[in-house]
């Protein structure tokens, strides 16, 4: 992690529950990828995006080409967590988030990352961003 | 849970996950019901019923209507355990389902249920049990 | 279900993600059993009753007996969500809870139904309620 | 990908099941995860290494530092994939494996990779990789 951060474009607060956990009493580490995509999915429905319209109404999908985490502290039943979400790369057919998962004991608890392509619905190949996607994912 | 049951039309071998737990050390209740619908996948694939191709190709759905499960001891991260499917009931356009599970210490871990009912697709009404589904329930 | 329900002591609200969803399109029917443990830990936290600490602070622990649920209508990735709990039954070692699913086309989607049991965490013996826990599900 | 790879030291075979998928009608990319967590489990079985008795009779456990997938092609329900885990790098006190998903159309669907840490039980510092651990990662 460096110093400098780009600012996050959106926070997603939510709370770790049990069914987060698994039996070594703390997070099971995909639910950590869980958590990314609902705080993309708490993102576009905060900026208005229709992500579960897309596909029969815009013409296009989101495939993810990457995703990846490093886990820094565990997560526990009963956290309020935050995950911050930053635009680390906004490329001409895809785009990275990244995504820093604070814990009540950390700040830095945990960061991922997802690269994301955009592609047609019909021919599944790459294709420039859409401006509603690209105008979702800029400024705040 | 009388003495006499049914017997079984298929056993589910598989073993629980470090992704069927929580924080509790056991096995969380949902996730029983996660494995009936396993179970169910691998009666199909035994009988050669194609679950996954129905929608498309044969007209019909299976909507879920009811499940239940009364839990007797917990499911521990490790465990060899056998899913026992029988059937209760072969109606006219549904059926159900008995799941008796069996853990390493005891033959009657839980005892699930299913109602599923058999619908056309287009038109979401329930239709008499096609005969490829009937008999994939029937006989060993 | 009897037009006559009982008050609910507690609503969940909650928006149906990606991750509730399957192949077919709609909520896979174990995440309603899910859903009614993320209701059951948003009401312990808003009675302020410390489910998450009960095990190791208070000596009892709250295991599931019977879970169920009847499913009408499904819901839909994007549906905003409504869990109502009511209390069905208090007893002297148990409890019973109600869980009425409203989504955006449905008062009734779904009802699910839990049973617990209050047990020693040593003995793993049911014991009457705690008044802590009584009073978390008594009263508005 | 470079065209040579280290030979694998163990291939999970397993099949796509409803609860993978989501409305996407393909495997939701956190259940990558979860299945390489499953592979890991299956390996440490056949090595006869008691993965979940290691914290309460070894005295160390193994948190994850890291975790990765690129995807390449999706999974179906219904697919019978196979993940095959190779070590990609043994460390002193951590250990890196690979896992090439193979599904019947693309024999790399995906390649995923998880850095486990070797951490003392008591203190939560890391320690050297115990001999047999090192056994099961090590020759086939």
């Amino acid at each position: 992690m460096t110093a400098r951060q780009p600012r996050p474009i959106h926070v997603y607060r939510t709370r770790v529950g049990l069914r987060h956990t698994d039996a070594a009493g703390i997070a099971f580490f995909p639910q950590f990828f869980v958590l990314m995509q609902d705080a993309f999915e708490d993102l576009a429905v905060a900026r208005g995006f229709d992500l579960n319209g897309i596909v029969t109404r815009e013409g296009f999908f989101l495939p993810l080409a990457h995703a990846e985490c490093d886990f820094r502290s565990p997560l526990l039943w009963g956290d309020e967590i935050a995950v911050h979400i930053t635009v680390e790369k906004l490329g001409r057919t895809s785009f990275t988030l990244g995504y820093r998962f604070e814990s009540p004991r950390d700040k830095h608890a945990a960061q991922g990352r997802t690269v994301q392509v955009v592609a047609d619905t019909a021919t599944h190949k790459p294709i420039p961003l859409p401006a509603a996607l690209r105008a979702a994912l800029e400024g705040a």
